[in-house]
């Protein structure tokens, strides 16, 4: 009987997005004379959506929202077959839309957002799931919370709009006007970090100069966000506050249940049940590091693979020393997909080559 | 029973001669859990005479000779336990050895590899193998021939000296000094060309521009080859009197019996006689390519692995769209060991690291 292999890629970032690197891999797995099963995953930052609607089936919908510096873009809406929805932040307030020479955390805002939220409540959605990562902002996850219907204002009473200039007046928040149907709907936040909203550890010292954040800017900010985690109250004071510059919070606000990204793609997509059809576990990133081993896409498949009692060869465009940790956690092979030496912008065109015969090598070796 | 591996690769030019390839592998191996055999190989060029020194056991002997442009220079004459000698052509007269801005064909002579054949013949010698490539000469062998006793005449009865100069001039020769001991000596010429001495795919034109040759000084060349080739008569006329230069062509004149590179140095290694100890075969080489498949070093390794039923890795710093060709010959897996996108300087520098990390990765997998 032919062997199968399950191609169960992350994006390789700056050269192709999951699905494509599936199919690449896939296509090696072929020329081995192996059949191939291609389920991109993600880890739930950028390509979530994307992933999941094509593991689960579903539609997506194409929502007109603004950009995290208030441009307007559409962005998509994964609409699950069971009525379920996915939001990706990235997909409307994400760093990658922002050139950078625009990039702005004063400015930037987590409102974009909303009107996919918004959208899945009046779809009826029984069940969110957001997936953060990616964000261009510093907000605190407030634009996201006001456009949801919550009242900020400063101390003189003024409403405040949520963007990072915002924060440092905002004195005190009103929740009443929040969207009730959030209150009758399953909240799922799917992050991978697990940093406070404030403090040394927070979203403003540690994503902010990505984001384009002054040092000045990072001590405002991380001041302000200070005050928000008082004002959000206990229930967003949980690890991951922080993530994409405090949406995290925004979402425990809103009593959203958390899950890493990795492991919420996996399940959302049924990737246990497709490991009983195969021989072989075959999964890439873009770098593969000590970073990966600590719960990355590569990480938890290579865990399942392993668990299951499948071998799993991990690519990765780059793969960095510490990445032999991932034998630790029961990977069978690390290997790098680069074929020679050449400039960073050829090898990223060459990367669905390289995985391909990537992966051909690794089937016709298991053969 | 902890499984073995053995790591018989090529050299890495520029980056890892094969003994130090052999090295990274086995350690690779070994982080794997695995045994392992460092066995390295060589095509018959460069490292030729380490290889089969370091797989057969032996000496090595320092000899004073010259190098291609009359530099003096000590080179090694490998000396077998059963007395055969090893002469490596590259480590007399190697284009290695000659700064770029010093190679000059006319200049040029293989006159420095007699040196090495009469100390062998000194050692009484029963056996000598030559091992071609690389050399930065186009004077047909004449300047071997001429060291070993044959003497050379212009149409004015002149004696010649054997550089690249003195060929258009060559008129007679006199076969009758060379050394008698080279009659009872069996000569056996390792070489990977079938180009003959002189023509459109001789020893001028193909390989003479690599070598510093001007358009006008390869016409030149190969004009005076194709006398030469008459001179020498039928015995020099067969596939491969055109390698390094025609020093094939010489050889061949002194009754030498050619053997693919690859293949004499895996004969006297005792190569095949590993097979039986190991579960794998690990091989490598700097660039594998199309040219890899038509019988460079891994293409044999593999082709020996495949017929002992055993799986082979070939590893290669460039991994070329093409070498897929390999997978027909019976490589089980055709790997670049790059790990990401570095200035080639760097990925020289880590090449065995890469190479390591490769082979822990293969071997973890075959477990």
């Amino acid at each position: 009987m032919t062997p199968v292999a399950l191609c169960a890629p992350d994006k390789l970032r700056g050269a192709l997005d999951a699905h494509e690197a599936a199919q690449a891999m896939a296509e090696g797995c072929r020329q081995a004379g192996w059949d191939a099963i291609e389920h991109p995953l993600a880890d739930g930052g950028e390509g979530t959506c994307d992933a999941i609607v094509r593991g689960r089936g579903g539609r997506r919908e194409m929502i007109n929202t603004r950009d995290a510096i208030g441009r307007p873009r559409k962005a998509t809406l994964g609409v699950l077959p069971d009525g379920s929805c996915v939001v990706e932040a990235a997909e409307a307030i994400g760093l990658m839309h922002i050139p950078r020479n625009r990039r702005d955390v004063m400015r930037a805002t987590s409102a974009g957002i909303a009107p996919l939220v918004l959208a899945a409540l009046e779809l009826g959605a029984p069940r969110i799931v957001v997936g953060l990562g990616g964000s261009a902002t510093v907000d605190g996850g407030l634009g996201l919370l006001i456009g949801l219907g919550l009242k900020a204002f400063d101390s003189d009473g003024n409403v405040l709009r949520g963007r990072g200039m915002d924060l440092p007046a905002v004195a005190r928040l009103e929740l009443s006007g929040l969207d009730p149907r959030l209150a009758r709907t399953e909240l799922v936040v799917a992050l991978d970090v697990d940093s406070p909203l404030a403090g040394p550890r927070g979203a403003a010292p540690v994503f902010g100069p990505q984001k384009g954040a002054t040092p000045e800017q990072v001590i405002v900010l991380d001041d302000a966000l200070a005050r928000l985690e008082a004002l959000y109250g206990e229930r967003a004071r949980r690890p991951g506050a922080g993530a994409a510059g405090g949406l995290g919070a925004a979402c425990f606000l809103l009593g959203a249940k958390p899950i890493p990204g990795a492991e919420l793609v996996m399940q959302e997509t049924g990737f246990a049940d497709q490991l009983a059809r195969v021989e072989l576990v075959l999964t890439a990133e873009g770098a593969v590091d000590a970073q990966s081993a600590a719960g990355k896409t590569v990480a938890r498949v290579a865990q399942a693979a392993h668990s299951a009692g499948l071998p799993c060869v991990i690519f990765g465009g780059r793969v960095d020393d510490d990445a032999a940790a991932l034998y630790e956690i029961g990977a069978s092979a690390v290997l790098g997909i680069s074929r020679g030496v050449k400039p960073i912008r050829e090898a990223l065109r060459s990367s669905g080559d390289d995985l391909r015969a990537a992966a051909r090598a690794v089937c016709t070796l298991v053969s």
